[in-house]
């Protein structure tokens, strides 16, 4: 299997001087995602926990329902990649040939553009309502991944997503150069687990984008807190799916941006509203 | 149209105390690129100089070599998105054909996961070789797109793509939620200003992925600058399309991944090796 980092030679221009230098850079490998012999994505992810990613992936994006129903998952190299090869058990096997059929439209292979924006913006499922957290919760959450997050570390150019429980705190870590694949390989190793996302914080050191909305949505996570700021388009669908939306969450504080009702101030907390 | 920046309520949580607040959001909406009534791609962009976006994708994709092989193209407002609806002259309508029936595979709808591996990592075009930059025109260059990022400004979420020349300083600037729209655009905005991008420097705001690479061939940049960090594979194809990454590029300075002979030093300068 490739590795996750590399080190690369590099001419470094620090004031004035050039120096010859080295630097841990993320490895980054087309990885094909396979269902009964045809290909459903290509990802450019980093080449770890690929097991988590195929299950993750196939559950986020509603191909399965539960582990269970993918029947086997070989993780092949090949020249230009890897390839994820998976084989559904029935009835999902017939349920995304049928889902294919339909992709493929009617007049040869893809959509026409009105039905490819409908795929895109499809409906989520409403998560359930979890537990409310506290804002030194989230502090403690955001402090806990900072630690674990090991080729971040080195090369300081991945993303993570990380699941903490209020009762277990820190349950699992996936990085990724790629924001989707990280919470697609948390999800998997939640999954594995046995690891219920319905009540706790989905943690994201990104942006949320709508996709990462609709992902959180389909693992029920309540609670998305994110380093960065999230799209207009990604508040309104976790305001439709009943997601709490926390961002822009740093050393000093955080923003709430949907369904506030599940943050829980404290009773020492000063409230100007 | 779709307005590419939202305000929207916020209740912010700084130093124990909540506070109701606004924060601008950028937009993100769905733009399907369709191709003789075909979608092709469905991406999740900052709806903004869409013109731009369907030229310039058209072009780094390899679906047209130049934008007079676009025969039409209709912007469509639609309720889940965007339709860049375009109509191909021939022969690149037929030849986009035959690659579709190419995609559409033997057995069906889509490739198997090596054919599909080895589209993701399809073979780019090596760039010329362009003139020498120094390490004070990457700085001045640096400098210039930092007023220029409207968006950014307002929402500082969304990345940026420029082009500056050492005749003329920065020609164009474009701004996407997604690295690759950005380029995109700007790919599109030099093709129709008749820019070519063949001496100068191309400046991301963000990380170097390989698909900013590939793209960056298919313009012809000889010279990538990029604030983050590249990925190893962003480097092997840079390598290979004889283009120079300097990235990781800051205030104090930056680093040169690949071809380094284009950074030209200075007589000044102090040369440790």
């Amino acid at each position: 299997m490739t590795q996750s980092i590399r080190i690369v030679g590099t001419s470094a221009w620090r004031q004035g001087r050039l120096s010859a230098g080295t630097r841990a850079v993320p490895e980054e490998t087309p990885v094909a995602l396979t269902y009964d012999g045809t290909t459903h994505a290509v990802m450019m992810a980093t080449p770890e926990d690929l097991e988590d990613f195929a299950i993750g992936f196939s559950l986020t994006e509603g191909i399965v329902g539960a582990p269970s129903e993918i029947e086997t998952l070989d993780i092949l190299d090949e020249e230009a990649g890897i390839e994820l090869r998976i084989r559904l058990a029935e009835p999902r096997a017939a349920a995304l040939a049928a889902r294919r059929r339909f992709m493929a439209g009617p007049v040869g292979c893809g959509l026409c553009g009105i039905e490819s924006l409908g795929e895109a913006l499809r409906a989520v499922p409403e998560v359930g309502e979890g537990g409310p957290v506290t804002a030194a919760e989230i502090s403690r959450a955001l402090e806990a991944i900072r630690g674990e997050q090991a080729i971040h570390r080195e090369t300081n150019a991945v993303h993570a997503a990380a699941w903490w429980q209020s009762s277990g705190g820190l349950m699992a870590l996936r990085e990724d150069v790629g924001r989707h694949n990280a919470l697609d390989k948390l999800a998997g190793a939640l999954a594995r687990g046995a690891t219920r996302a319905d009540a706790g914080l989905l943690l994201l050191t990104s942006r949320v984008s709508v996709e990462l909305v609709q992902k959180a949505a389909m693992i029920g996570a309540p609670v998305v807190v994110a380093v960065s700021a999230p799209t207009a388009l990604a508040i309104r669908t976790a305001e439709a799916a009943g997601i709490t939306i926390v961002a822009v969450a740093r050393q000093d504080g955080f923003e709430v941006f949907t369904h506030p009702r599940r943050i829980a101030m404290g009773a020492a907390a000063h409230v100007d509203v």
